[in-house]
């Protein structure tokens, strides 16, 4: 196989969501042992500014889902961020997984070399494909990927590395 | 420019590297700025039995460096864990983006499917080129950079995702 934009981002996102929502049902079981009330978890912060559980799963599949559509061209789809229970937000991420799924590598023809625009520090900025995934849509994913899985591993999720990595 | 194995790493790597030493900075301005131990950031975890914040920059380090020579088949430096203080990070950043620059496009012709052998669960696991980037090299990587961005975050560090993504 030789890498391709499809390869470097679709099977990714799926894979790296599929990861976390398993993450999710093991917080869950965890919960349930301990009695710990799972919003606790939804509503959980690393710093008081910075944006609790729910949104990085919001942010993290809306990042799988336009970084998608645009490098395919497709119409994004626009998805309320209204997920306030720890199982709307599994739905959430079971969602993303659906909508992935109905990428082929095909829709990434050429996209290496397609136009993105997308607003940088609010300014509408033009990427080539290629350096909207790098250096935009890949790192901000595994940003929110990595941030829930931190929070999940503060509250003492018994989770590990491999859950990550899948 | 087309997507490659080389473009798709060094140069991610070597970017992600150059943020985090920017986020160190501003984080050693804060903690003069607050009067605040710079060594007691070094030895923040997000959990008890987490990786503090110096093995999050030795772990990211090592990701880098070990992807790119084990995509290019060159010999893998061995570089021994022994940072302790928050400007020996900081020297171990700098290491990596100087090794980082050592790579050339060509070294990594054909790296998608050279066989590459790491140890998985402790077994001996081999693995396409593209495969380990995908789903081992560029998940770990991000994870780790990721996580000490949250460790400074949680420590009141004033940094947001601007300077994680450059």
């Amino acid at each position: 196989m030789t890498l391709s934009m499809y390869s470097a981002s679709v099977p990714v996102f799926s894979r790296m969501l599929k990861n976390l929502l398993a993450i999710f049902e093991k917080a869950e079981a965890y919960a349930a042992e301990q009695n710990i009330d799972l919003q606790s978890f939804v509503e959980t912060r690393l710093a008081p500014d910075m944006i609790p559980l729910s949104g990085q799963v919001q942010i993290a599949t809306d990042g799988a889902k336009g970084v998608s559509a645009r490098l395919a061209g497709k119409p994004l789809p626009s998805w309320p961020d209204d997920e306030k229970t720890f199982a709307e937000l599994k739905q959430r991420l079971q969602k993303a997984i659906d909508y992935l799924a109905t990428f082929s590598p095909e829709d990434f023809a050429g996209s290496d070399d397609r136009t993105v625009t997308i607003k940088i520090g609010g300014q509408d900025t033009e990427l080539t494909g290629e350096t909207y995934l790098l250096n935009r849509g890949l790192p901000n994913f595994y940003f929110h990927v990595t941030t829930a899985y931190d929070i999940l591993r503060h509250k003492g999720v018994p989770i590990g590395k491999k859950d990550y990595l899948g």
